[in-house]
């Protein structure tokens, strides 16, 4: 079993729009005209910051962690910790493994805060996945949520609390089951005007995309869970990435029993970087959740990319 | 002291264009139209692997760390791992601190390593900052070059071998003297036509972005060898990133003699994220450092970010 990385979420804060566009049963959010990424993830993190009782200019290190950023350069991290605190001084960097990014960004930070680098981590999670929609791709154009949400990461004394086991892979051969092509060095906005528009939209090939998550996820799961020396029973809670409707057959096929694990896709959809960590902030504001107990994180994520993450609260 | 974080530099690899545009005594590199960041990154990447003697299957990790990467989804770590190894598995995720993201990626890689998570860890930086120049913004036109490097890090017996220390700071004051606004969530391509196209270009405001860097530099490294009981004598060789000619009068400010650094920034100009990489990379290629030597990597970035980092090869 691997050694506990010592670190406790003293703070979690989100950010929903308002606007709601129902998709049949399907209820989804979106920003508004005066909504942006950036407020939503500075909202978020003034909400977690809040509830941690400590103030944006003392934060050590803010990470970054949306599938799409909103610009080119400077990194996400620096446009929040300006809006946060306008003179503050603090390690800022993005870390990008599209929906997973947030269980990267923590897997990072928990290192940071156990080897005693950082006393504190500020971790900002979400996209506007509605900018990015193809209206033409159905399945993908009713799926996705805007929203944010924020982790603060500190250092604790309890030799139980922290990230128990993590891990990660991408399977190179499904790279292109889901992609937003344009944009950046590849076709850089100046070629939109000559490019085909859909290169700069999401891409989704929906029935590849759940073929392939449901052909790597259950072994890197169980390999996960062995190698970690874990089973499913130690878990309070198991909150998987809300990819789609389809997570449900997914975490049948692992032999998660629903009362397990989180399925609220109907309710809030993919939310992209901020899905999994808006659930887990929710659990806790519910108090689902509490000290002591442990829960799993994990998900699928455009690479064709899987993370777990077990966390003891 | 902080404790070693062990590992090793076991593979590099670089990437050049063969183009070459001269403005005046100023020696600059450029893609032509066959080339392209995913190329550069892979070839660099290659380059690497076979110096380690490691398979392109064998890697763990793949960090992209470029400042703008290949598209916005997936990410670019995942998108060389294809290129490397059609069908390749390893964690693949990128990170982002724009021209020091090699730093930070360094920094992160050294973790898991030094932990054992990983036994070898790809790292890949380096940019096509001619995509996204702008013809009127002299300065900045004539100051990059477009290239790649790559790092293969690998875990280490030698327990003198690896990162003696590291630091981050971004000043979130200066968030917008270095910018591409456009291509993302702020921005889209979608925009282009009733935009501004400036913004989908790089802008810097040379006169301001080096001034800040002249303010936060010499007490950032200053600060940094004093908490980490080291100082400048410590050093065979100190690479600051090639930001501009500038460097001399920082360097100059912070005390190191001409003897003890690089400059080569009429040679290769600033290389975004491949920039520091690339020069540790030709100084190891021309034994000008050797194993047992220490190397203290740093540089500024967008942000406004500043990066050190000390490495024992």
């Amino acid at each position: 079993m691997p050694q506990i990385r010592n670190c406790r979420i003293a703070g979690y804060g989100t950010y929903l729009p308002e606007h709601v566009v129902k998709f049949g049963a399907q209820t989804r959010y979106r920003v508004s005209e005066d909504e942006s990424q950036l407020g939503m993830l500075t909202a978020a993190a003034r909400d977690a910051l809040d509830r941690a009782g400590i103030k944006a200019e003392d934060v050590q290190c803010i990470i970054g962690a949306s599938a799409a950023g909103i610009q080119p350069i400077p990194c996400t991290a620096a446009l929040v910790l300006e809006q946060l605190a306008p003179f503050g001084v603090a390690a800022a960097f993005d870390v990008n493994s599209t929906c997973t990014s947030m269980i990267t960004a923590l897997d990072i930070a928990s290192r940071y805060i156990a080897d005693g680098t950082y006393e504190s981590v500020l971790i900002t999670a979400g996209d506007v996945g509605s900018r990015f929609l193809n209206p033409e791709q159905a399945e993908s154009f009713s799926l996705f949520s805007d929203a944010a949400v924020a982790f603060v990461l500190t250092a604790t004394d309890d030799p139980a609390q922290g990230v128990v086991a993590s891990t990660q892979r991408t399977w190179a051969a499904y790279a292109h089951d889901t992609e937003i092509r344009g944009g950046l060095s590849r076709s850089p906005a100046q070629m939109y005007a000559d490019s085909d528009p859909a290169d700069y939209l999401f891409d989704m090939n929906g029935r590849s995309a759940l073929r392939n998550m449901l052909t790597v996820l259950p072994e890197f799961l169980a390999k996960f869970l062995a190698t970690s020396g874990l089973s499913l029973e130690d878990m309070s809670l198991v909150i998987p990435h809300q990819a789609s409707p389809a997570i449900t057959i997914a975490l049948r096929r692992i032999g998660i029993p629903q009362e397990q694990y989180i399925d609220w896709v109907a309710d809030i959809g993919n939310m992209v970087s901020a899905s999994v960590g808006y659930v887990l902030a929710k659990v806790l504001e519910q108090e689902r959740v509490r000290r002591g107990d442990t829960v799993m994180l994990f998900g699928t994520a455009a690479g064709l990319t899987a993370n777990a993450l077990v966390l003891r609260l």
